[in-house]
Formats: C-alpha cells, sequence, structure tokens
C-alpha cells in the first residue's frame, strides 16, 4: 500500500512537524508514505490564492491513486468506519490512497468534485496544521484496526 | 472569566506539550487559564483506572463553575455554535468554565452526570493527548469569535 499525504505548504510550526512525523513514522510501518507538498500562495487575495493552491493540488492528483479530500463539507465516520472503508477499497482493488489538506482558506469546487470521496473530520474549523496531525494519527489508527492489533480501544 | 483544564496525567509528548501552550498563552488573553492534572491510574485494569481516575476528577469539579465534560458520547457542535455557547453560559451567570479530558479509558457515567454539557468533538477516537490539543485550540478560537476578531474564517 502507498499512502501519499498532499498538503498545502510546509509546517511552519516545529511542534506540529513533531507531531506529524510521530506518527507518519508508525505509519511507516505499514505502508509507504509519501509527503507531497504544493506551494501555499499566501500574497494573494483568499479567492485567488486558493484557486491558485486547488490547480497545483489538481496537478499532483494523479490517475490510479484514491483520493481523499479532508473537508468540512464532507461526510464523518467513525475510527473502525475509516477502516472498513480502506478495506472496501482495497477490496475494489485499489493500493494507492492520496489524502489532501487544503490550505487556510481551503480548496475549491473542482478538488472535490476531482476527489474520489470527501471526508469530514468535525463539525469544528481546525487550523489546517491540526487536521494533518489529526489525519495522520487516524490514518495509523485505521492500520492498526486492519491489522487486529492492539493501539485502538472503543 | 475563569477556564479550567482538566487532565488526566502529564502530558507526555514534548511536542504534545507545546502544542498545548502554544493556543493557552494565546487564550490567556481573554481569561484566567488553570491547568488541573489529576494522577492518572496506569497501572490499573482498565475498568478499576477508570474509575480510580473518575473520583479523582469528580474531587476537583468544585460547585460553581460550568463544567464540560469532552467524551464521543456528547453532542457536536460547530465551531461558531461553540461561541455562542459560551455567549449563553455567561448570559446565565456563568463565569468559571471547566472543561475535563479523561485519561486513555475515559471516564465513568458519574463524571458525564455530574457535568453540565458533554461535548464530542468527533466521531472519530482521538489519543486523549490530540483532545487536550483540540480543546485548547477551539477555546481560543471560541474566544476570538467572541470578541469578533480575525483568527477564524468560515
Amino acid at each position: 500500500m502507498e499512502i501519499k499525504l498532499l498538503f498545502v505548504s510546509k509546517t511552519k510550526d516545529f511542534w506540529v512537524h513533531q507531531g506529524v512525523e510521530h506518527y507518519r513514522n508508525r505509519l511507516r510501518h505499514y505502508a509507504k508514505v509519501t509527503l507531497l507538498e504544493v506551494k501555499g500562495a499566501k500574497a494573494l487575495a483568499p479567492v485567488a490564492g486558493k484557486t491558485q493552491e486547488s490547480e497545483r493540488i489538481l496537478a499532483k492528483m494523479d490517475e490510479g491513486c484514491f483520493w481523499v479530500l479532508l473537508d468540512e463539507r464532507g461526510k464523518q465516520t467513525t475510527s473502525v468506519g475509516l477502516s472498513q472503508s480502506f478495506q472496501k477499497w482495497m477490496n475494489q482493488g485499489h493500493s494507492q490512497f492520496g489524502f489532501i489538506v487544503g490550505g487556510a482558506y481551503g480548496v475549491d469546487e473542482r478538488v472535490a468534485a476531482r476527489a474520489n470521496w470527501v471526508w469530514s473530520i468535525s463539525q469544528l474549523t481546525f487550523p489546517h496544521q491540526l487536521i494533518r496531525l489529526s489525519l495522520v494519527e487516524q490514518l495509523y489508527r485505521a492500520m492498526t484496526l486492519l491489522k487486529g492489533e492492539k493501539y485502538h480501544h472503543p
């Protein structure tokens, strides 16, 4: 299995970087993990910036990969539900999975339309840096659930 | 306003500690923030440990404070909804708010029954360390929303 993490701009705060690496290193026991960072468009106005960042994301969304966009407009799931979705996608023949976290202003409709699934982590609005951290922890958790390992207790 | 953060055991990972401090320092501009840590009961079996930790929590839940328990069984809200709840509680005369994050095995029914509100951050199961981090960020976000400041953009 390969997991691609597609993020807008580098992780700014060192503690977020350390947290992402903490779970990414654990996730590496289960999958090849590739970090794809596209440049943020901070100098532009929100709408123009979102458009430019979305184009950079779309350019990375190659065929053959199952793309999941993290976005508040998406569907929620439990951690067990996420692991079951992984199982379903693998049964459908997928082995490459990409998870997209946009920038501060989110992504435009084209990215949502191109994604295979749009996933909302919470009704709450979180900084995209905390979404990255939550994402890698949940991916690690899903892998341990698929393997029947002890990390998750309900 | 006073905000009490009632956590079970010290924050283990340094990057989580740094993240919590990052948002706690911002939150301090809006409220007195008190960190209350009760000892974890790691050596015990899950159920006995949960009972012991819950008793330590109950001992800290003083009268006059509006207590919110973070628990997956609770209700979800948006970030704007949280700020509106704060406004409502303040209008009811509350000025002390306590937020409880249990240990790895959660808390027992007595804590949920004693709490004024039970709040679920997400359908997903997160480590309690990441729940602490999400909590302080959301509290800071709620304060900026109450003040009409620019941090949150929908």
